[in-house]
């Protein structure tokens, strides 16, 4: 992903965290001068995503800072792991630090749950997605950080695809007549998703000829259902309720995507510090 | 908080979410003209936060939306509490409901979390505070979550107060020089913490005058004997590997402060939806 | 469309005309408290696209300034039929309506060449469709012209669908390996769309699995055969080269889209004037 | 012109056709390491203006792009000549190719336009200027184009000039008074025009003082009597219908300046495309 | 001038003083409902400049102020004069005030001194004018300060005349070759001013055809022979070294124009208060 | 301080300067491709402030310009003393030229007076710091210039310290309920200032336990007798009509800080000239 797209948010992180007068601290402390580096080091195992971002969040703060890469995006790490190496001018690795690990640690955090999800149904059809429940900003970056986990990207906005959900099948008043609308609407680059919340809805949505169908909080055994009833003619997508405990069970129901809200909306950070070295 | 400090932030996360070509589904599905009203409801109990955001998110949409609160930030929910009802022009309910519950979601976690912790504590001195561990461009609102839980702040940034870390007492060499270095350099206005990691050093920060002092992943044990040493001198801060199985524990040390890192970087959403009513 | 998603633009537009010193001469001449009316008159006959904008511009430059519209877009409009009256301070009036008909005389421009286009093919299978060659910064504003004047929108960018074209075909190695690759890129809710130029890729796009297939600068008998054996199993796209004069046999061919880069590229601006009332 | 002027702009265009999810296509099927090169060649002939930005917006995308010029703005290309080849990753080259070929078809096409009526009124006195019917956002860049082209620049905003109208001179009442209240207001580093509509006007302008005269929607005859009753005393500006059938019998009336809405409001792009070796 | 030229600097304007925690101590101490009204009033006699943008700061922080304005730009006030009264909820006047102040206060300094120096070259033919010396970012506000306080404004910026310098002069080669060049490069919307430092260069200025003669640096005598020399044929500018013990002097010489860099590079802000009712 | 803090400052006053046509004055008279050097040289002596954004306006209109500084922020320059010299494109030295000055003329300005203070209470406890009344937009800047000159901060903002003023101890009911408030709200990183206007309030700010008190307009008897009775238990700042003729006599008296919103609000400008070399 090109800096241009993220690089406004970064500023922002930084004049956020230093405000007016700055990191008052280690100007206090560290002479102007002093020459360091310092090494991004897993304190937990996880999948590591936002090196870029981690890195050019320093170099806009002060472009002398010079990285060395140890891992990608997407590569394991355990503890103690080094995942990259800044060198240059001290205050400015200590003035960068919280904000440049605060986007590290919690993209890592969703690679890593993505990982989890996706070793979890290892061997059955189903792909792990993302939604749209992701932080107001960093949209881009935290889906960038699922595909980091081996996760597949949902549709990025309101924009890229139609995802017909409960209140406009109500709207609509139905789910052919939705299906039916958007087709009309859609230019021939659009796909079209239409959510249902019963097996009876379910010969409506394929009869409409949706590209794809969301089974949205479906017992296993309807998902089962499901499944055999479409044959594979579009992709079904289960929705709603899962977590680690059940996801296993969803995806041998032969479901092809299994979006999880959680991998965006509850993210618990990886560890990862920064070991300054003066 | 005043609008003029997160328009920003919310005119960015709904370009992110409308992108170029806006809610194709609403648009392709809802009438233009059509009215209606939307009630965010509590799907879980928690505690609010982040109405006002929330509700501008949709007023930024469309300046048609008005709203009426039904509870107030800090307020405690139940599962099928109303927290707020939109009425006004359909389309814009449906196109802002994403962006606008990420908001409140996420919010609304946060203070869910601080206010158990505050309740964990309950009946000691010691006050829950956040860090700085939040989202980039989102501190402020993150910061007030923690307030409505009933938590505390600790510094917004770099900038309004010293925090000396054991990189700056290494690098000042020792914990002395660096609380030396920070007054001599501070204005009258500036607090100075300083973080030490053994009871060694406990003695040279009372003595070298610093306004506070965070004990760094102490023991148990080792916060007692400190909170006995310095013996409401200066209040104390006990930090790191706390949660919420340990932090009675700590809070009984006697220690005035504890801060919690998970309380803005592993948050939890709370579960809130919207309920449209064309 | 929100005026969230293009204010940024009319504030940047405004500024650009006013400058530093502002409207000079409207200040050294109309009196600061005079008010007065102004009506958008066409000039020329036309279909109106742009009025939102036109009146929003105004607007951010004044709030005083109230609006009536007398057609909305998409409508047709005579030489001499009022568009859209304003009323207000007219120091505003005069200071805004050379970035306002800027705006308006442009996207009224799209909207009329693109309803030439869909005139011209009336009664064939043929939509007309825009491109990416747009305006940098407009490209809404101008893909929502198009469909003011009953085109379709082709994507809106590199991001909401994937089109494969000559040169990712060269790189891919062949027709049906960009295909492919594409496939197991995107996820479910994306369209593959692939650019052919000539009747011997036709078959491998088809294997391959393309969504939709675009045939680039095919004559009229190569666009025939194409149409022919694909028998309506995915939509094929006509591009290049393609005017008002040739149009017609295009269609009839029996293509499903038809693509022309000048309906935005090479803009003749419908004329539309401010008729001014002190 | 500094990069300064316009790097917002070229941000913009690049998250436009960006999006959130970047570049589907070419992230799925071409090498993340791979390198390239890229020839921008016109496909007609024409004259090139704005080399700077198209460079600027794939060093924006990507600052290991490098760029070799082979013609300057203002230079006159035949169909097939190289303009610049740009090296580098392959990936960013696709990615910013059509939003930097928005900006320098539009911009040669303007130049082209431009250079046309500058032949066509070549040894006459007349210098063909702009006006301010520019693209929001462009106009700097729109202006450049024109002197690219070998036009004249009109004044740049409301700002850089007084130009007083039809409305201002009604609501002065009069000619006379309208120049008065402008040179009373305008500092000394101001020009004043006036716009007239009738040879009634002529005299009246001229005794008021005005720096110059618009003479607006004036026959031949009226302008060449124009010419020959002002006798060089200001200069004169023809405007108004102008085109490039009649262009040539407006100038050789002897006015000074003739400006062409159509120079920028009514933009036919030169045809330019980028050729990209693998 | 209309908010749209001056919002970004004031919303700028508001967040350097709010910073991420907002007001701290008015939140400890006003509640979140009372209400309030606050008068600003001059400590001191002066002129008023700045009315609109103090307002406006008031009311992007929370629109439901209201104001009543007592007195307008460029009135005299004297100590103990209201301004404007604003009134609404008392945090936010409390919040907003010395961001407000400090515009009012500075703006006014500018309108004050500009006054005075108007007053002291009544009668002369002497207009005051200001400079390019001013605050980044507030040269619009402050050059309509100037006016407030009766003087008139020099250009904008390097875009909207032109003024050839010293060091101009020395690369072209003379004040002549410089003047010629200018007059080939502009447009007919353009004023050339050219700047001499010796009597030696008035000839030749006054034959290249400048629009008027910056005179820098010149003794009282100088100008005297200058101004005869020149006769009224251009208007003459007197600059360098001139303050308000010198002004009258240079003023008697009959230049008719003199700026004064002092009065925007070296502002005593106006001393005002705001009188707060709770 | 990291350019990060004020890119955005400076990129506005260089497009405040240019406008949108540019330097037309240079552009007319020197060659695209000529070069150049220029050293800013003090016309007057005092200290310098501001030297990192000056090049940094230089490099942000042409990253081709390179610098070497021949002093140092703080230190103390003669008339004629070379401050900093640049090399690179002679038209954009010329071009920076003003927006530079502005701001470095300003800065040194802020620098010298604060020099001068500090200057006249030397040998004293006093400590001369600056006040919010800043310029909008430049705080960060303005204060770093009053460090240059050897003063200190006051707080930067309403965010990052307490301080209790007139109409908040009026609206709390008493200093003791409004320090107390404060204590109740802030956390503990939060320093706690309370003015007071009389020295019948000294008694009950002491023991409210404010972290320090502000003396407002204390004549010195007064000032002296506050000094005796805090016996240095909390620093006492004096503030209100203090000036050069008065400062030494208030620093006598024992206070340990003495604030004057003189050092930013009503600064004289340093002159300080550009000279060029083409």
């Amino acid at each position: 992903m090109s800096d241009v797209l993220y690089d406004d948010l970064l500023r922002a992180a930084l004049r956020e965290d230093l405000g007016g007068a700055g990191d008052r601290t280690t100007e206090a402390i560290v002479a102007a001068g002093a020459l360091g580096s310092a090494t991004a080091v897993a304190r937990q195992s996880g999948i590591v995503s936002g090196i870029e971002p981690f890195v050019r969040t320093f170099i806009l703060l002060d472009p002398r800072i010079e990285a060395q890469r140890h891992v990608e995006d997407g590569d394991r790490v355990e503890a103690a792991s080094p995942i990259v190496t800044l060198s240059g001018p001290l205050r400015s690795m200590l003035s960068g630090e919280r904000t440049a690990l605060n986007l590290l640690c919690r993209l890592s955090g969703i690679a890593t749950a993505t990982r989890r999800y996706v070793d979890l149904v290892a061997g059955t059809r189903a792909r792990i997605v993302d939604t749209r429940k992701t932080t107001p900003g960093m949209r881009a970056l935290e889906k960038a950080a699922v595909r980091d986990g081996g996760g597949r990207n949902h549709r990025f906005g309101l924009d890229d695809a139609i995802l017909i959900k409960d209140n406009h099948v109500a709207i609509a008043g139905g789910v052919a007549q939705a299906v039916l609308a958007a087709r009309n609407h859609a230019g021939h680059t659009v796909k079209i998703e239409v959510e249902i919340d019963s097996l009876e809805q379910l010969d409506e949505a394929l009869a409409a000829g949706a590209d794809s169908i969301l089974l949205d909080n479906f017992s296993i055994e309807a998902l089962r259902e499901a499944v055999e009833r479409v044959a594979g003619h579009v992709p079904l997508e289960a929705s709603g309720g899962i977590d680690e405990r059940n996801v296993r069970a969803v995806a041998e129901t032969g479901v092809d995507i299994i979006s999880i809200g959680a991998l965006t909306h509850s993210v618990k950070a990886l560890d990862i510090g920064l070991d300054i070295l003066a």
